[in-house]
């Protein structure tokens, strides 16, 4: 089923600027294999934010859980979670 | 651009059913052509309300309030619109 | 998968009171049957509200909007729901 | 009675990893004794946040109080509390 | 156990002004009867506002909310209920 | 006159563990004082919170104003005051 | 003492017209009497809106409250009251 | 001076027709007239919604509230009114 | 012309105590200075709080910004700024 | 297509001045060029805040988000952006 999220990252100004910049590189190759592995179809950023939108397609809510645990900016992010459905007045191919 | 946009329907209880049904069934069959159109590429109920939230694909604010404003239920709407940008972690095809 | 979902209904005051009386009825008639059914198993009042706070457990977040929306007072209902994982310190039997 | 209790964790990142692991370690051992005692009947965690929501069954404000603050991340909590009761239309066994 | 009850009541302008006038009296009424039981010890009104504060004191949720329902202005209000406990520098006689 | 007062006390993790214990006691001490003085009525702990409601009795704002900032956590607290009358169905002994 | 009072007019537009123009007249005899006597030294209109800003100079929260709801907008209002006390820094005279 | 002001206009659904499109060209033709005598000098819809953002030069606070509350749409209205000053970065013609 | 400004202080509790005591003296002086010239005609303490509500008298908002950022704890402060105008019922002497 | 930008910038008072200087001068800079630019059409100071309101005229979302995450300010502010449309009302040249 599809989740909308949307991830406010927080980064403290006093964090270590390396750290900072390993954490933000492996936050970028960890969102592009769970792109390529088809569970977060849809990412866009807010404009004047360091946010995101975002859809993901999983099956319960343990598992998007664990995904959304795993990102490394996940102790810098604060997440909002809403369960989608189907709607009715929906194109469909 | 993309503008991502909520859009939450309060129609009042006191409303002639008939005139409900028929404004329900308009708004379905404009939402079916904008995105025909392509100018509406995603749209999802949010589970539990009477709610969407969408995706609009357009040139600039005035197309982006002209299509809502023609929405047949857009008196009853309140409605957010968020400006979206492309994310730099996004998968390209 | 489970969802935590508060319900906040709100009737209004004008609405006829023998329609009052049966929408209420057949609300709890309709959530008896989704208890026994087994995907609504937690349901309580919160004190002083006319509010519940329950649990379902469905597998989509379809299913889980085509039973919110089947309840009779559904149209007078503010819905909050909330997408639930274990918890890693939960007592397992 | 049934307390519906909200914990919202923030530990500051500027904390010693090894107090904090400590910490953590001791909040699941003091959890899992509460849920084997009886008071703590539900534990959920919420998805993408450091949050639980739980149901707490007590006598009395007090023995409430005494549990939550013996957590050993109470410090670094935001609790919010809110009374229950019988719903009338919970089926009942 | 002590419950702090906040009460804010809305009477819609267009209410009958005699069974308004019964309302008010009826819960008057009630209000006194449950002082004199001992279940609602103190009754404060909020300077500028149709509200009050009050402290109930009862052995579980399942009372107080049949306590507060049975205030014939109940469906005009707005209820908050905090649970309390004893203080530890609270002055003990 | 009566005024309704509720604390919250958020103090910084990194306060040295010997000024806060000074404090909390001092803070008692005072709390004690107080209370004995009649000035300080009542006074509970909100459940799950570092947080008090009280009732102050005093015969203006500034009397209240310098009990409040002479309390030693003070500094440490949130504190929102509320003006309080006599409710017309308050029971009188 | 003193009290700020801020006071927002919500008259709703189906009030018969004379009602209306019987009930701000008489509301604006009612200010200006108790201008002249002392209780209310400040009151100025906030600008775009239908609100104003006051200061009441009355001893005990009864009094205010006695005072507020005399007014006849009184049941058109939401009213919040905050107490006062002299600041450190006032010029005295 | 300048003001930052924002208009959000609700129109109550069971006004009559003819008395909304009445006030809807009356406000537009003051509109316009403002605009011709310089006081308002920025106008803009906000997508999505019956709202407006707009810049008003002004003298006063007093001249400020009696264009606004002269407008014809005022009764409907929510306004927010916020006072600015020239930015120290702004670029000088 | 008249504008309401609420401001409430928060003093970082690592300022140096010299610094803030500094601070603290040179703020009160240079509010004197601006009540004895007129500007700064009312000053009250909000009750409970490290906050003040204040009217200032200018002519622009250039002119109250000026003053507001010129006060020694201006980084310290959240200021809310108000726009008054004359109230149709204030007495006039 | 133009945007409403409101800005609010929070600089962390234990920031070395010196890099607060030429920050701020830094900012400063790229204001006036993208204001010469024409992409930055309007901005004003609110009055008693270190915050601005902008218009920005872009003809993307993502060249507005380039243009705000360039700021040297950036990593300190929150950032609002809402989309403009032209008014109906507005007085056209």
């Amino acid at each position: 089923m599809l989740f909308h999220v949307r991830m406010d990252v927080t980064i403290p100004p006093e964090l270590d600027p390396d750290v900072r910049t390993r954490l933000v590189a492996e936050e970028r190759e960890r969102a592009l294999d769970l792109q390529r592995s088809g569970v977060w179809p849809q990412l866009w950023r807010i404009v004047g934010k360091y946010s995101n939108i975002s859809i993901f397609d999983v099956t319960t809510g343990d598992e998007l859980h664990t995904l959304l645990s795993s990102l490394p900016l996940f102790p810098y992010m604060t997440i909002e979670v809403t369960a989608l459905a189907t709607h009715p007045s929906k194109l469909m191919p």
